[in-house]
C-alpha cells in the first residue's frame, strides 16, 4: 500500500485552520482519497493532557523554553500514535499546526532561540516533516478580531499584544520563504470558499506527484 | 553576594536520593551554609504538574521520546523559578534528580540516542550545568528490593525489568567516567550514616573550591 501524504495547516489566530483543515478531508474523501484530520497541541489522548497544560499554565505562566518543549512532548506521541499509523494506512493526514506554529510562536513570538526550536524538533521527530504545508496568512489586526468573534474565553495567545502576532506572522513568512518547495502561502482575508478551492488545487497538485 | 552552588543527587530506584539529599542540606545548614532541597521531575507547582504526567502515563503509556522531553520541559520551569534565583541568593541548592537522569533512564535505559537527549538539554538549559554531581551507586536487584520495601505502590520505573535497571547503573557510572570533575560516585550499599558522611566530606571539599 502506498504511503500517505502528511499536510500541515498553519498560521496565526483566526485564519481559519480548523475550519480550512476540516473542509480539506471532506473535498479529499469526496474524491475518494481517505484523510484524516489531526490538530495540535493534542491529537492523542495523552497529547490532549500535554494541550490541557499548555492551555492552562498556571499563574506563574510557562518559561517560553517549557512551552517549547511541551509542544514537542505532545507532538512526538501525535506522531508515532496517530500520524504515522494513519500515513501507513495510506491516508492523507491533515494536522491543524505542526512544528512551524512552536518556531512562529515560541521563536519569532517569544524569542526562543530558532536554532534552539529545530534542533528541539530533530531530536523529538528524528527528521520526521510535513509533505506539505498551508500557510494561511491573515493581516495579525484582522486574525484577532475574527478569533474574538468566534469565541466567548480568550485562548492562550489572544492576550498578547499585536507586536507579537505581527512577528508570528512575520516568522510564518519567512518560514514559507526558506522552504518553498514544501510551503504554500494562502491569503485568508478572501472569502472562505475561495481559500478552500486554492487550498484543495495547491494539495491536489501535490498528491500527483510522488511521495518523498 | 556570592552566588550558590548547583549540586545534583543522582542515581537508581532505592539508592537514597531523597534522604541524601535532605541530609546533605541539614549538615550544611548546620555549617551555616543556606541549602535549599528541590526534586525532580518537579520543583515548582507547575512543574509538579509536569511529574504527575510523567507518572500517570495513561493506557498507552508515553513514548520514550515524549518522556524525556517532559523531564526537560519541567526542569526548565525548575531551573529558572526555583534553581537559579536560589543560586543567585547564595544559596547551595541540592537537587534529587537532573539531566543525568534522563540520559541514564530514557537514554541508556529506554534507547532515545544519547545525542538527541543532549540536544534537547542544551537547548531547554542553554548550557546551565550541576558544579558537582553525587551518584549513589548500588546493584539495582538490591537497590528495587530497598525501594519496594518503602513504598505500597511501585512507580514509573519499579516494573521495569532488572536488565533496564543495570542499563540505567551503567549509564550513571558511564557519565560519571566521562565526567571525573564533575561528578564523584559514592557506594550506597553501605550503612546509611557512612553514605551521609562521604557525601557531605565531598560537598565540603567542592564548597572550598571557587565557584565555576
Amino acid at each position: 500500500m502506498k504511503r500517505g501524504r502528511f499536510i500541515t495547516i498553519e498560521g496565526g489566530e483566526g485564519a481559519g485552520k480548523s475550519t480550512h483543515a476540516a473542509r480539506l478531508a471532506h473535498s479529499l474523501e469526496r474524491r475518494g482519497i481517505p484523510a484524516l484530520v489531526t490538530r495540535e497541541p493534542g491529537g492523542t489522548a495523552e497529547a490532549e493532557r500535554i494541550r490541557a497544560l499548555l492551555l492552562d499554565p498556571g499563574e506563574a505562566g510557562w518559561e517560553a523554553a517549557t512551552e517549547m518543549l511541551l509542544h514537542f512532548a505532545g507532538r512526538a506521541e501525535n506522531v508515532a500514535k496517530t500520524v504515522k499509523p494513519a500515513l501507513a494506512a495510506g491516508r492523507v493526514v491533515i494536522c491543524d499546526r505542526f512544528a512551524d506554529s512552536t518556531l512562529a510562536y515560541q521563536g519569532y513570538g517569544s524569542g526562543v532561540p530558532l536554532a534552539a526550536i529545530r534542533s528541539v524538533g530533530e531530536a523529538a521527530l528524528d527528521g520526521f516533516r510535513p509533505d506539505f504545508t498551508v500557510i494561511l496568512d491573515l493581516d495579525p489586526a484582522l486574525g484577532l478580531e475574527r478569533a474574538r468573534k468566534r469565541r466567548t474565553a480568550a485562548d492562550r495567545y489572544e492576550s498578547e499584544p499585536l507586536d507579537f502576532h505581527r512577528r508570528v506572522r512575520d516568522g510564518f513568512l519567512e518560514i514559507a520563504a526558506a522552504e518553498p518547495e514544501r510551503c504554500a502561502v494562502i491569503g485568508s482575508a478572501q472569502d472562505e470558499d475561495r481559500v478552500a478551492e486554492e487550498i484543495l488545487a495547491a494539495v491536489l497538485r501535490r498528491l500527483d506527484e510522488p511521495a518523498s
